[in-house]
């Protein structure tokens, strides 16, 4: 497997385009993903009770269709709590998406993302769509990566090739954040495309697997938005025998998938609102997958934690604290806790070690916090940013 | 039933008194709080895997002894995570008190708060309480509320006096806050006396229903600390009948109890580390008593909640997306939302509403979010404060 330049166009058979509609002042907040050859479609969306208009038509498509042409995205605004309006808002855009690229309303994906609550000005985006349409290029996958931001401070594409059956394979994505970031569907969105062939179900299995150890192991602050949805388009271009049961070439597009969905994932955890360091927490030595889960997210997902990594203090307690409140079974006498390559605390003790040495690890922009639970072989690993003032800046405003 | 003065000192044969042993710079750090008369005692503590030293000691205590005399505290060390050596301390703790009280060991309670992973300064507790015993007074209660702070910025104290049986009864407490402040047992530490006649068992279940409604509905930062720790102490010396069932004196004595347990968690949430502005979440309409709390802390629990409050901005989308991931099952589409009076939410959806009766209104220093689920009569109701500049300034460098 290779890592290659670009996102959701490198894939054969899919062109991108993003631009400026008018929802925001001035920056892009219109991307358009599109497939030549009908594509399937796996999905995965916010559990949160309160889902966005676009999440229910994308569902409602899902069940109906099985063939899929577009996905159709807007940021500036999630079209989300705005009732009967918002939902027919939704399918309108996918209609209009339809209307011009000669496929059914039910063959169009829609996404949003942006301020909760207003109605989408759909004059703006009907004018969007017929301009973005020509647009549709094989280099585009850029500027809907940069049309889908919101607070985010840089756009994010991963992409990798790999062979199957011989032929060469395609597979990349984009995503964006960057506040309101917490598992179950943690991403706000997250687009990939591939011109695998593989059958929809074994798609889908993949999907939610890769999702589990990638999108659903970050978390900025706690909170799980209402639009979160990753979609993944196959449309089988590159020509390779369908893959239509588990055997090693289903693994092998499966590691190509985690491995973008990972990347995409930290990339939004490195671009959480406010960050100034990446952090990486690793729990090893635990006794089940789901205990190393929840004690890696309960310590990601720690206010203290997070600031005190700020502030660049050792100040380890807080995260065999957070350990000790994530709801998971262990022996705290028996915990390890590592900064770095540093140990700072044995067998839930504090041990003495160089403040100095700490200091320098937590200067670094990005940072390993690693502990063994001593009582397994199982492992896991969540990534998070720390808490700034620039977050609570970001916040404290973000509607006006 | 009557609001008094004062905290711990209020009932008949409680003192108490407060002092610096050393563990601080300058500070007051150590409180002891004794009773003449042996009382019984309820308890409850962090839910945290991850106890503290004390913490192990009190609910040994609890288990073999039925009546105490004295609860001896330190602020500015938390006593947690330091292994043998702590345990022995904190059980070190209890023992000089008890000589100096002519008590059993047994019948002394430990409570610790501060710095996590640093062993106690033994010779300094053991000399602080030698000092602290012969300053024990009815007067004390203000000395020990204030000895018991760490990142507080006002002692908490509150009591009231009620009749049962023809006889005054009186009943107060002290708490502490202000970080890592988060359901379950989210008090950090809290201490109540009362001079009245009650069994253990109706005792320990009227801390537990009080607890549930008061103490556990706060959060200032989603960190449920090692530490946290609820005492009650009756001595009996109101010379009331004994309650040994759940009669109308019960009832009385529950109801004063939630008062005095309600007050100090809303001082507690008051003095959240950063705070500006007290926010109390009243869910109400809902299925049932858990939906209605599980939605009341998701929404006061929520980082961009409480950012946007400190930045006086009317984004109540956030507040329905906070209700969405908690967990609690409800009809999004029924759910209406007031801001104080002013109602910005309604079956879902955005209204329009005056922005600047909005401002207005956030722009006070004590803030109430109404959230009517519009599909039942439970209720409940939470605390928090608003998450600021100060907050991550406080925690970035708690240690140093």
């Amino acid at each position: 497997m290779k890592k290659i330049q670009g996102g959701v166009t490198v894939a054969k058979g899919f062109k991108a385009a993003g631009l400026h509609s008018g929802i925001k002042k001035v920056k892009p907040d219109m991307a358009l993903i599109a497939t030549t050859t009908p594509a399937k479609v796996a999905g995965q969306f916010t559990t949160n009770l309160v889902q966005a208009a676009p999440l229910k038509v994308c569902q409602e498509h899902l069940k109906v269709s099985d063939q899929f042409s577009a996905i159709i995205i807007n940021s500036g605004n999630a079209n989300a709590c705005t009732g009967q309006q918002g939902l027919q808002d939704a399918k309108k855009m996918a209609s209009i998406v339809a209307q011009n690229l000669n496929c059914k309303t039910e063959e169009v994906l829609v996404a949003s993302t942006g301020v909760i609550g207003v109605n989408l000005p759909m004059d703006k985006i009907a004018s969007g769509i017929e301009k973005i349409v020509p647009k549709l290029s094989g280099d585009g996958g850029k500027d809907a990566a940069e049309a889908i931001m919101t607070t985010d401070t840089f756009s994010k594409e991963y992409a990798v090739k790999f062979e199957l059956d011989g032929k060469e394979v395609r597979l990349g994505g984009i995503a964006k954040g960057s506040g309101m970031i917490h598992p179950n569907m943690a991403t706000m969105l997250a687009f990939i495309t591939t011109d695998a062939a593989i059958s929809t179900n074994l798609l889908r299995q993949a999907l939610s697997s890769a999702v589990a150890k990638s999108f659903n192991m970050i978390t900025v602050d706690g909170d799980t938005s209402t639009n979160d949805t990753v979609l993944l388009l196959a449309n089988g271009e590159a020509n390779n025998k369908e893959i239509t049961e588990e055997n090693s070439d289903f693994a092998k597009f499966s590691e190509a998938l985690l491995q973008v969905t990972t990347e995409l994932a930290k990339a939004i955890a490195k671009d959480g609102e406010g960050a100034t360091k990446f952090v990486e927490v690793q729990v090893v030595g635990a006794s089940t997958d789901e205990v190393a889960s929840k004690v890696a997210l309960s310590i990601a997902g720690s206010n203290l934690v997070k600031t005190a990594l700020f502030g660049e203090d050792a100040n380890w307690g807080r995260i065999i604290c957070a350990a000790g409140y994530s709801g998971a079974d262990f022996d705290p006498d028996k915990v390890k806790i590592y900064l770095g390559d540093l140990q700072v605390g044995d067998y839930g003790r504090g041990i003495d070690f160089s403040e100095e040495q700490a200091k320098e690890i937590l200067s670094n922009s990005e940072i390993i916090l690693k502990v063994d639970l001593q009582s397994g072989s199982s492992q896991a690993t969540a990534w998070t940013c720390d808490l700034t003032f620039d977050y609570i800046k970001i916040n404290a405003s973000y509607r006006t």
